[in-house]
């Protein structure tokens, strides 16, 4: 735990404390105490007042203090391509619409999208991203600048990149991602082979070593539509999981995002090989790809978090949305509305998302001695009076616009709804004019 | 059309304008103005402010200026009970803390409930509703305090109510409801038969004579769950569609909703008898109940609106949220990203709702002569940048929050997010005391 000594920024985050620690501690009138980048103490308000009297002070009308939500799976860059095309058959939208832009980004679009969502993600009360997505550099460069805390890497593949070139430069280029943020506070870097459809095995295999060289995750889109299922059966006659368990690539390290179509075989598979899951509902719902068997992974004690995907595929990062809609859906697919309660959808986003990330004992709770990551949302406001639950109102009545604060690493990022460490003007009319351009790229 | 006489308010709303008129038309830096309650002239915003030089604008940066949004079915009162119990079996929830709590109601908190709910209507962009609840008198005291537009009734069964007691008596107080409201400009009285698992033959029968009496709406709750279907089937040898059908019930004043379970055989029944179909998807999945065949419905030329229901199975009363799952459900339910696309939703909520309600000719878009509902809402935001394709971010990316002014029926009820024609702290203080009230009723 961090030593207070002298000099040190103290910050007090008053209201309601809702912890999320084992205990599922609920502090009224209370106070989180942060010290430099960490959680030095939570208590009563008052008393924590008297100790630490020169504090700045965080509060909100019947302020409720979280834990930041954790977005497992997103490419943030892809605001770019928000509402650019909707509705589509997924290779329509895909080969018409998508790829053609994605072929001709460079890495400044990247860094201005990447900024733009950080923006929305700040405000929607997200502190913690993991992103795949090109240009990781510059994806990199703009988190740093946000404030943020992020997993990020380079989607990888077969095929020519427009960063990279070749996979084998690739490769090159993410090991020097590893060493550029080797002993950054914030930035985390993943290996992120894009899929069994467009990494060949030897690519995995390469990537994989990767992985384990710099102790990292593997992320990648896993069995994410019966589409996919069948042709990676025809091409390698084996299911995606199947195909990677032959390979001997699953394992702790191993982020699958979507696992839609899955096997009680696979989903007992994924259990023991102890494979993390980031469930994007969504996403999964606006491309028509399925439902994730979530509360059979979650039986089966497959740690899962819950992700919003790019922003063309949602439309927005809002986590608070994602949450509603992640719980409705289990109810309304299963005919059980037990199923995916409240404080179990809150799991996913909180210490789910930790754990997913192998970060449960830095962030996802509110505990001293981990970094202080954390929101204020405003309760006194229509949508959430009168309030009898917690969780139910933070998974069926909160969004993202009801947080008027966040802490990152013990930083202030956000203020009274002002983002302190960005330009949220600069970048909105930076994305306008970039959005121009690729309006008249005729994509659209 | 209004006359524009001397000394009229004129109120000019700026910005983009979506008519959703039969032309789609779209203006840029147009302008819609308004005298009196309607909407007197839409054009180019220089245009107008030349000939309307004292007017009041009101406008919003990149503003959007819309029709405002029409919830078909909700229980507004409801939001007395929100969050109180979610996630548990339908019949428990319903016999072990809906109804307990509701026998228990009384006209003044129905009156504060409601309120609180058009706060929260009006700041998430709604400007007309239709409610079905207990102590309608009540309800159309807070609704017309809040200068909203609506459609409401008292729901009526054969049990004993803890407003009018006997089913005849409800006759009698729905007949003062007729008069009361006879000549209001905002509040129209309909007939609410709860259910057919509520109702038997005969009361429906009765409430029947009561709508054409008054030529007034028949709103019931029809086929919403499977359970619903297989216990009519017991009792009367028919689906509740079909039973309705055999009492010679069906026809264009009926606004069925939810709607869930129904067969092709039904749905073309309900599409010969005009009757009008009220979806309400994110209810449908919080109470398991399944997801209505909307796109099935629409094929068959069946109006259909959109509702929240109420905050007991929501939890809000946010009509942007709901578009958004309302696509998005289709979607992964049919597994089909083309169904229910954005221009589609976006209709459901605006001139579907309209004419759900007969009254497409008064409200549902912004054309001269219609009556001036409607909503600006602030695009300047990064959750909606950049901006290629209107509904597409008002389904997709949009939420309640970023409605700033609203304006019902010439009357501006929200400026700037502060409401004018309700005391936001009050209603929500009073709220808070109710909720202490019915917790310790220990129902929770």
């Amino acid at each position: 735990m961090t030593k207070l000594t002298e000099g040190n920024a103290i910050l007090l985050l008053c209201g309601t404390i809702l912890t999320l620690d084992h205990d599922n501690t609920i502090i009224e009138n209370g106070a989180v105490a942060v010290v430099d980048d960490t959680i030095a103490e939570i208590g009563p308000e008052e008393r924590l007042r008297e100790k630490y009297p020169g504090a700045e002070r965080l509060t909100a009308e019947k302020g409720l203090v979280m834990p930041g939500l954790i977005n497992v799976h997103t490419h943030a860059a892809m605001s770019c391509l928000r509402g650019i095309a909707d509705d589509l058959p997924l290779m329509t939208w895909l080969q018409e619409y998508i790829f053609p832009v994605e072929t001709s980004l460079t890495g400044e679009i990247v860094y201005q999208a990447t900024r733009l969502s950080a923006l929305e993600m700040i405000r929607s009360g997200t502190t913690t991203f993991c992103d795949m997505y090109l240009f990781a550099k510059d994806v990199a460069r703009a988190t740093a600048e946000s404030g943020m805390r992020a997993w990020l890497g380079e989607g990888m593949f077969d095929f020519p990149s427009p960063n990279y070139g070749r996979p084998d430069a690739g490769i090159v280029y993410v090991d020097e991602l590893f060493e550029l943020y080797r002993d950054h506070s914030l930035i985390n870097i993943t290996t992120d082979p894009h899929s069994t459809y467009t990494c060949s095995p030897e690519l995995l295999e390469q990537i994989k070593k990767q992985a384990e060289r710099n102790q990292a995750l593997f992320v990648i889109h896993l069995s994410e539509t019966a589409d996919e299922v069948e042709n990676i059966r025809k091409q390698y006659g084996n299911s995606p999981v199947n195909h990677l368990e032959s390979l001997g690539l699953l394992d702790s390290q191993v982020v699958a995002a979507h696992c839609v179509v899955l096997t009680e075989k696979e989903i007992n598979l994924l259990a023991r090989r102890n494979v993390k899951v980031a469930h994007c509902p969504e996403s999964n719902m606006k491309l028509a790809s399925g439902v994730a068997p979530i509360p059979a992974l979650l039986a089966a004690g497959i740690t899962v978090g819950l992700g919003t995907d790019g922003c063309a595929s949602n439309n927005d990062v809002d986590m608070f949305g994602e949450m509603d809609t992640a719980a409705k859906l289990q109810k309304v697919h299963l005919l059980d509305p037990t199923v995916m309660n409240a404080a179990q959808t809150l799991d996913l986003a909180t210490m789910g998302g930790a754990r997913l990330l192998g970060a449960d004992k830095i962030i996802g709770s509110l505990e001293p001695g981990k970094k202080a990551d954390m929101i204020v949302l405003e309760f006194n406001q229509p949508h959430l009076t009168p309030l009898y639950n917690i969780p139910s109102h933070l998974v069926y009545g909160a969004r993202g616009a009801d947080v008027v604060h966040s802490v990152i690493n013990g930083r202030i990022v956000m203020r009274n709804r002002d983002i302190v460490t960005l330009d949220e003007e600069a970048i909105m009319s930076g994305m306008n004019r970039i959005a121009g351009g690729i309006r008249r790229r005729n994509v659209v």
